[in-house]
């Protein structure tokens, strides 16, 4: 028996997406369900898979099932393929089961040679319509078929017209039969043959063209970009003709049943009278509001809402629908899910819950999480975006729009910006001691660095929009000015960044804030009674605790102590501790540094009351917190009254080939104990100070680095020993955790030996990302793209977890963990918190809890409610 | 019932020694077999351990059989604990499971008090000798087992002999004890506590002591040193004294049953008369060699012969025996496995096995493998080290002794080596741009660096001493010299390193070649007998190959192309291709290097042939072959014929901020592929012509650093394609290999999906160790040594392989490639391949072969026929 590759609309369902693709499945439910469908048939996207499998040949019996299909078209309509006293004529659509725009054009009026035109121009008795079909589909076939390039079309087109002096409406069926011939000309020139007159050859073509368009260009790269399989392959639509531009009782046009911008519930849409479907979307004519109808054609358009309303009711979504008026009867061509805003899918999914027509967990899966970040952070005014030229793009490092204006210098942001002025800070890449410039700025521009380069985490933390890697931008830091494709930016000069895009503009351009409507609050408590994994904040001062909180965060995951090291004049002190030469200096210094700590460490814990407060000891190395220039240099050897050589040979002798390898995380803590012991003791005495407050608080203490079971015991122990000293000190006791972070593969593989001692593990997963890949996240932007274009990879790996590999570490060690102590807490903190579908991933794993910026806390809470609904898949 | 804790020495054997201790298990062997042993007991070290267990308490039952074997002792002897008519005297030992000199002194004469004292002086006639005993158990109990600094009994030893004006001969008994009171004054001065009289009180006292030294500092620092755990617990030996001090027909001393430097066969000891054991230790008298007690007591000579052949043969290996001759009767009172040099062990093997005493199996078993490198190299002559003085210490980073003069300059040191001076090349550390200067010196020091750092790999590599790391070396480029420790070492000045054991000498020392003799090529004959696992080299240049196939490699494990690129003019070629913008200009300057290459690998070829050579494609980061100063990069500019600015931002643009997890290995080939494809050719177009001279080869095409099969898919076509190529156009093909280095720790994880394309492994263990536990190698040196002192790890991992974390990865990674390649080969090409334990946890691992440098193939060979013989335990 022969494989079945063709459906007839009648036979299929929407529950044949797989098979039928998208727009087939689409149209064979509406003529399931009674809507007015011109007849047709799918050809399989198993067809095309065939049709590839077999070296680009029609599979056996295709052609035979396309002939009755065709054959049960003219029986429905009376018309006949290729015969010009009543001739059939059909479009050729692909269809694939995600909607892949671009990825083939359609192909209309097929069955047009010089008989049937003219019989069509006797049956309609409107010869310039037949003509200007025929003329239509020359150019299609020509330039989607045989693939022409269609500027050549558009050539003979412009010159008819008289080089925009008249409009397509303007030209005469005369005129355009001549175009069609010198259409064919260009056909016969470019492809050597001659454009095929008989219908079944066309229809053939045309299908195989379809097949052919899958492996496109434009389709491969759309698949690429969207994570869609290339073994999906795409179903052929071959649907009789309606026209919707036979005179002005004809019409065609498309709707969505809610609005895609807003969300409000009401028809949104535009036609356009007397036109073809490629008229409204070549924007030709302006096309009327759907709401126009209401009063030409109300018959028409009582009709047309009511079938919306159905399909809507049916699909229990928002339904996106093409149709066509032919001679004022309605046919329904497509319809599919609408692709909506943030902001619309929202408060579609809040009303429709309210409506009855969904449940709750259907409406939180049909939120995109990744979406939700347009919605927390300010964005460029459209209209101010319309008018402006991007001056160049980096990578979307953090979300938002500012603008500011230029400063090149931590030091003079701050200045600046303290003045009341907004500026926007531009470095070649920042590093942790312009940190006190980045809070001042409004955003930050960098030209080189990665989405995980210093410049582009620390703004995510903040939430402060962040353009990294723009690496057109020449930087001179002695002119203070910025070069970028020909055009220069001075320091004060105002420019604009959009960190969602990536985008820089020069000037100031207007910005909109951000409304958190009452949906947002709804459909994230909905998300929470679904969820079942805990959402923390990656949050290291109160500020940015406090932001972490409103947006639903449920503690602290990682609190780098370090990032309090650079704020005022602690750094001087810290520098003073480095370059200490014995331990008594390091202790001196340090306990200059304690109370500040103390102090930012109370402060957290009054954000956070009521909820866990991870905070990670020392991690960076010390050369990080050094002056490298020798004028910085000479000034702290000045300040700390040392010789400037002694500065300079500790700096040098700090320099490492491989910090992110080097002397580091608890290896720091381990050679210079006073450290740990500082801190442990800040954050004891914090606790005791917050909690003699009545404030409830829950410290947990995390090792960085931790690559060997002894390497955590002996931080551990010295923890615990300041605990201890602490609380008799002050008589109150504060219940806490001691836990590791699990950032080295070692640690991954030996996490049973760990969690004898670990309270608690917290998957750093950047520098597991880093170690296990062998991948300097500061060096991989000279391959790692080129790796994402070439399909080495699916993803970059400090985006999205590489779940095979760096997912397969925290499996491993998730499991050791507790084969050793049942009820440890495994966590995630790395920038994958954030990530929806490695989100999806940390809960399959079985993790409690995903820790993140805190503007990123509300997509984590949702992708997790997604994640525990068990289908996280959107509609594409 | 309790516990057994104490064992007659007539009640144990040999095969009790983790019970006894290898001194208790030898005396009760001894006992056992008739060899004359004064009789005693052996507290269990169980007993030791239950000590510490419960508190440090002696076990219950343990007091009662100590009591029981002393009555033992007394009935055999004839004596009584105490009596002063005829006293017991004892001695107390520890004794461990492995011998560890330095642990816990010997108390000798337990059981004098002013009694038995007495007594004894009646009993002997010999007032002195009592004297004199009683002042020896006073001054070894006080410092021994109360802890008295024995500086004190020794200043007071010296005001008696009037500061050097008499020996101890020449003190009177009432001067001895005088002598022995004055101790009794400083010991209860500093114990507080009165000596105590009564001879059981001093054998508790004794017995705990012996016990607590098991943790004492020496101890635990011995077992850190030689991996001994501490778990094993000591046991204690109490033994009835007998008196080498007795007069002239008394005498004491130790012997090896055969030549522990040379292996002679000959009795080697020496001995004292009228002495006590210490006497022999403390050199205070100059001991007679044995041969002279033939002459002097011919009759207990012979016996001595006698006993000690019958031990050899007991024992079938050389015996180390402590032996003393009482008024004329021989005891024995040690025995046990002599230590020995390299060169003994091996002359001492083969022997045995031609005497028929062991069988092959026996032989191989008994030589350190690591010990063999004391073989191989040059040595410093002992007489010429004797009289100079270290300047300063570094790492023994590559073994062997060299002379030269200091030369500071890579350039300098290719000149004046070429006039015939030997040159020592001292560099603060080394990069790969200074490899000439490497080649042309006769070692190499460097003030920074570890024992994997560039300048000990390549030296290493090439079987040069190197010592590195030396960090109290200040080296002055700019004036040509080196200061260290006051001493100011100017370039031409001469300098002695010995690289085996880090030792920097000023001046020109003699050294001695090394002669490998015939039966270092019988021992290494028989190890092969027994070996399962293959031995490769990591070599780069002919006369590397060379070398290795000399000492027993089977073929190439490791060739580091990019090591030849440094080779004459090559480098500007490299250089060229580095600097290039596109794609044409890079395989302009590639095309000048494929000749070169070719050479290369026709020289490897043919050293190698019959046997497989592992060629490994471009590995390093490219800034690696840039210049990096000023004044080289316009040298290199003006040389190229560009724009100096433009070669200095290509430099900057390739610097990164971690190169070792950055733009390297197969990165390279894939972003251009026009280097593999280059390399490829020059691989398969000198395999051709190779072949064509009747040579028989087997090429193997190894890519670096994937992290990810299709990296190597991508990598692997290319090669594939060029092998395809250059056969065609040859007309002859030759059978190869492609593979790929495991080195990350995402590629062990996923070796199931690399071993699709992969046709063999092998683990680049050096970087596998580097990423696994996020350390660099270059980096460590600032904690790791503190890492090994404090036990949190056990060895360097850049030495021994981390056998938990990184071994897991080698298991895992071999395991999930062989599910899918069943007969994959799977080799190893890091350090450890010459590392012995690292080369039994690879046989264990189930890896087809180890490559290391050519130096240590015959190290690798006899630990790999080690581990296959079951049992690589040496004694310690």
């Amino acid at each position: 028996m022969t494989t079945k590759w063709v459906y007839l609309f009648r036979e299929g369902d929407a529950s044949m997406r797989d098979l039928l693709g998208g727009k087939g499945a689409g149209v064979a439910e509406m003529t399931r369900t009674g809507v007015p469908v011109p007849p047709g048939f799918t050809i399989t996207t198993e067809a095309c898979n065939t049709y590839y499998a077999i070296g680009r040949k029609f599979p056996e019996g295709l052609w035979d099932q396309v002939l009755a299909g065709v054959q049960d078209i003219e029986a429905q309509t009376g018309t006949q393929f290729g015969d010009p006293s009543n001739p059939l004529l059909v479009s050729v659509r692909s269809g694939a089961k995600f909607s892949m725009p671009g990825m083939m054009d359609t192909v209309l009026n097929l069955g047009l040679n010089q008989a049937t035109r003219e019989g069509l121009a006797k049956l309609t008795d409107n010869p310039r319509f037949a003509a200007d079909a025929y003329r239509r589909f020359v150019q299609l076939f020509g330039k989607i078929v045989l693939g022409v390039d269609g500027e050549r079309f558009e050539h003979v087109m412009d010159e008819m017209k008289g080089h925009g002096e008249r409009l397509d409406t303007d030209l005469s069926s005369e005129e355009l039969l001549q175009i069609a011939e010198r259409f064919k000309a260009i056909i016969k020139e470019d492809v050597g043959a001659e454009f095929p007159e008989d219908p079944y050859d066309q229809l053939r073509e045309s299908i195989a063209a379809v097949f052919r368009s899958w492996n496109g260009r434009r389709a491969v790269d759309y698949r690429r970009i969207n994570k869609i399989s290339d073994s999906l392959g795409t179903g052929v639509n071959v649907q009789s003709m309606v026209f919707g531009n036979m005179g002005s009782d004809s019409a065609t046009g498309v709707a969505f049943t809610r609005n895609p911008s807003t969300g409000e519930h009401a028809i949104f849409g535009e036609y356009l009278v007397n036109a073809q479907g490629e008229d409204v979307v070549a924007g030709v004519r302006t096309p009327q509001p759907i709401s126009k109808l209401e009063e030409t054609m109300p018959e028409v358009y009582d009709q047309f809402i009511g079938i919306t309303r159905q399909l809507e009711s049916h699909y229990k979504d928002v339904q996106d629908v093409e149709f066509t008026i032919e001679r004022g009867r309605l046919w329904m061509l497509q319809t599919r899910n609408g692709k909506r805003t943030a902001a619309a899918a929202l408060k579609i999914a809040v009303d429709m819950v309210n409506e009855g027509v969904i449940d709750k967990a259907t409406a939180v899966q049909r939120v995109d999480p990744a979406a939700l970040d347009q919605l927390l952070h300010p964005m460029i005014d459209p209209a101010a975006r319309k008018q402006a030229a991007v001056l160049t793009t980096g990578l979307p490092a953090s979300p938002g729009a500012a603008s500011g204006k230029a400063v090149f210098n931590p030091d003079e942001a701050e200045q600046i910006a303290a003045t009341g002025e907004k500026v926007i800070l531009i470095r070649v890449e920042t590093a942790p001691e312009d940190f006190h410039g980045m809070v001042a700025a409004q955003a930050i521009l960098t030209a080189r660095g990665g989405m995980t380069s210093h410049a582009a985490v620390v703004a995510r933390g903040m939430g402060k929009p962040c353009v990294a890697g723009a690496g057109d931008l020449r930087v001179n830091y002695a002119s203070q000015s910025v070069t970028v494709n020909g055009t220069t930016i001075r320091k004060g000069d105002w420019v604009t960044l959009d960190g969602g895009t990536g985008e820089v503009f020069a000037g100031e351009l207007d910005t909109v804030e951000p409304e958190l409507s009452g949906d947002f609050s709804t459909l994230m408590a909905w998300a929470d009674e679904f969820r079942t994994i805990g959402v923390r904040a990656n949050a290291d001062i109160p500020r940015d605790a406090a932001v972490a909180r409103r947006f639903g965060a449920e503690g602290i995951g990682l609190c780098r102590t370090e990032h309090m090291f650079f704020e005022g004049d602690r750094i001087d002190a810290v520098r003073e501790m480095i370059i200490a030469d014995t331990e008594e200096d390091r202790r001196a210094a340090l306990a200059k540094i304690e109370p500040l700590q103390q102090g930012d460490f109370e402060g957290l814990f009054r954000e956070m009351a009521g909820l866990p407060v991870t905070i990670r000891t020392l991690d960076p190395p010390l050369h990080e917190f050094l002056p490298h220039e020798d004028h910085e240099i000479a000034a702290l050897a000045a300040k700390l009254g040392v010789d400037a050589n002694k500065v300079k040979s500790r700096v040098e002798s700090l320099r490492e080939a491989n910090p992110m390898l080097g002397f580091r995380g608890c290896r720091l803590g381990i050679m210079y104990p006073e450290i740990t012991e500082m801190q442990a003791r800040a954050i004891f005495k914090a606790a005791v100070a917050v909690k003699n407050e009545g404030i409830d608080i829950h410290p947990e203490v995390m090792i960085p680095l931790v690559g060997n079971a002894n390497e955590l015991k002996l931080q551990e122990e010295l923890v615990r020993r300041m605990a201890s000293e602490v609380f008799t000190a002050a008589g109150v006791e504060v219940p806490y955790l001691v836990g590791t972070m699990i950032e080295l593969p070692r640690a991954a593989l030996t996490a049973d030996e760990i969690a004898e001692t670990a309270e608690f593990f917290s998957f750093g997963t950047n520098d597991l990302t880093q170690t296990a890949l062998g991948l300097s996240r500061d060096d991989s932007g000279r391959f790692l793209p080129a790796y994402v274009e070439k399909k080495i990879i699916a993803d970059d790996p400090f985006q999205s977890i590489d779940q095979r590999g760096v997912g397969q570490l925290v499996q491993i060690g998730t499991e050791r963990g507790r084969s050793t102590r049942a009820d440890l807490k495994v966590g995630i903190c790395g920038e994958h918190g954030g990530d929806p579908a490695s989100v999806e991933f940390f809960y399959k794993a079985g993790l409690n809890y995903v820790s993140c910026s805190p503007y990123r806390v509300p997509i984590a809470r949702l992708a997790a409610a997604q994640a525990a609904l068990g289908d996280a898949k959107r509609d594409k």
